[in-house]
């Protein structure tokens, strides 16, 4: 077992350190971006690279239905797929198949559905997500859970959160089958429990007595607001293990981040800043940009001018406000670079004030920043 | 002015050499890709680059009517706005203007018509032409003409191209109006006259009196077939100047632009690679594969194993074939990559092959290769 976590200074609960893995380091906290389909959409995986990701994340959901997990393990497996050398983390198909699939149905023994690409019926269950999941040959598996509906009351919380507990000791039986890649690579538990102090901490209870190579916190960021959401961290961070990655998933929008790694996350995903990105959205130093905006069509300043992308290297707003109303490809491929490069610079950024003892004077001029709003117009 | 042909070694009537321009060189026999609004669809300009094109084509059409020629002019011209340093050739609008704008009439004065995007009026003369190629900041200016319509009886093609060259001598006139555009830029006439012979001998005696940089032929490569295109060079091209570049207009597919540089064509442009690029066809050493087949969805292989491109170099067929069936913009970012790496390495190969004084053998292996048709199915 390579997969490891040094943790090499912490600043309030926040931590910084390094993830170990077979495919290479993780430093953290890191950001993933997403790779729905096997592809970072509008973006090469080398410029993906240069944006400063260490990781990426596969969905196994998508995957799963096309090209299908056993196709991608015949051409050897994920990395290869999709020329990505470093570490991935697949998810387990559990969010989409609740929010994509049709025709979903669950019991104890799994969820069986319809694609929402072609009709066809598929079942997933911890086994068969496991299974998935080595086939792509993911360094972190997650295990199989159900993302619990938002709003749900106490006992609709609670039911799902033991299923999930059930699915997860499951998925470690299944991920330790004595596997190379079992042997080789890492497994997730994913704590549920909603909104609920109680439930949160019997969640947690239960996956310590499974021995996950590092936790995730799961059902956040689907409607609850950020208040919410930083109270659930609040109760639920102090009975994390304290040396194992512990992993916010689907967050979120920078200050969501920001506010979580202050509570003690290591890892983030989030479509945001690439969806956003194909629809015209930039993230700055002075906050969100919408490039459709009239305002952008003569202005010769780049999105963000303390951005070192290319995008904001070589070309103007009034540029890619073009590229965008002629729906070029190259206004997608810009702006997801553009927002990717903010997301890990942001990350740089938490990771050097943690190193420093610093963070709460960087999350202080984070806040100032954005205040100012975008540059002024001209 | 800067701008001069160097003609180093020719084979029969081909020939090979260099172009300087104010921005740079031009290694001939070259072909332009098309980067219609601003930007190579799906590329960044520095990737173009990579393929191996020395200069890109800019359509003054599309330019014109968005972003406009004054916003980017005030930008600070075409290369600054689309990130290209190199030689950029734009051509007149006469082209698209027939073939895409709405409700277009045509007098002696020029071409008033309806945009195609939001039904606005405009008008292009040959006067307006040169202004918008100067406003854009092009390298080479192209003589404001009509493309002649396909078929065409003798006498519609011989007063069209009686139109165009007068249009012809005033464009010379307004490209010289001493700016200093002018005097450092090149401006090429354009050779008219359909299929016929003495129209084609006419017209390039009308355009040899006006002290043209280059002439291009136009009015090819719009449905008379590559026997009637390489009949109409047979006979028109000993009448051209020999000093001075030769440019076929929108041609072609791989064994179009083999045929007219045997026939001493100089440089090319043609949106094949690019928008086939985008629909799933891919050029090759052994010809045209439809990459949207069945067989290619479990192939290992890379779409051309000869290529030294990145998307042969790092993605399997298998993986193109999933991007493309997803819908994922990386599809047509490999498959734009691939065609005008292809298309760059066809003129690279003939370029050395000339130098040498073997494009004979360099033409006998192309068409064998072709003849093979793809790789054998796995």
């Amino acid at each position: 077992m390579t997969f490891s976590m040094d943790i090499t200074e912490t600043d309030g609960n926040a931590r910084t350190g390094v993830i170990n893995t077979v495919r290479g380091e993780i430093r953290t906290p890191a950001f993933m971006p997403v790779g729905t389909a096997a592809t970072v959409k509008a973006m090469k995986p080398e410029t993906v690279c240069e944006t400063g990701a260490d990781i990426l994340l596969g969905n196994t959901y998508h995957l799963m239905l096309r090209p299908t997990a056993e196709r991608i393990a015949k051409l050897g497996g994920l990395h290869k797929f999709m020329n990505w050398s470093g570490p991935i983390l697949t998810d387990s198909g559990g969010f989409q198949v609740m929010s994509l699939a049709k025709l979903r149905k669950i019991t104890d023994e799994g969820v069986s559905f319809q694609s929402h690409i072609d009709g066809s019926k598929h079942m997933l269950s911890p086994e068969r997500s496991m299974e998935i999941q080595r086939l792509l040959g993911a360094n972190i598996v997650m295990a199989f859970d159900e993302c619990t509906p938002y709003p749900a009351t106490k006992k609709e919380t609670e039911d799902s959160m033991l299923l999930s507990m059930r699915w997860a000791k499951r998925s470690y039986d299944a991920f330790h089958d004595g596997s190379d890649h079992g042997e080789e690579n890492a497994l997730f538990g994913i704590v549920q429990g909603g909104v609920f102090e109680d439930l949160r901490h019997r969640s947690v209870s239960a996956l310590k007595e499974i021995d996950f190579d590092g936790l995730a916190i799961g059902g956040l960021a689907v409607g609850e607001g950020q208040d919410v959401m930083f109270e659930v961290l609040d109760f639920t961070m102090p009975e994390m293990p304290k040396n194992k990655p512990r992993y916010l998933m689907g967050v979120g929008k920078p200050d969501d981040i920001v506010g979580a790694v202050e509570r003690g996350i290591d890892m983030f995903d989030c479509v945001m800043p690439s969806r956003s990105g194909r629809t015209g959205q930039a993230f700055t130093r002075r906050g969100t940009v919408n490039m459709k905006n009239a305002r952008h069509i003569d202005d010769p300043r780049p999105i963000d001018a303390d951005c070192a992308c290319s995008a904001c290297q070589n070309y103007s707003r009034a540029y890619i406000s073009h590229l965008i109303r002629s729906g070029e490809i190259l206004g997608p491929m810009l702006m997801t670079e553009h927002n990717l490069t903010y997301y890990q610079d942001l990350m740089a950024g938490l990771r050097a004030a943690i190193s420093q003892k610093t963070l709460s004077n960087f999350v202080e001029k984070f806040h100032q920043q954005r205040a100012k709003g975008d540059i002024d117009e001209i």
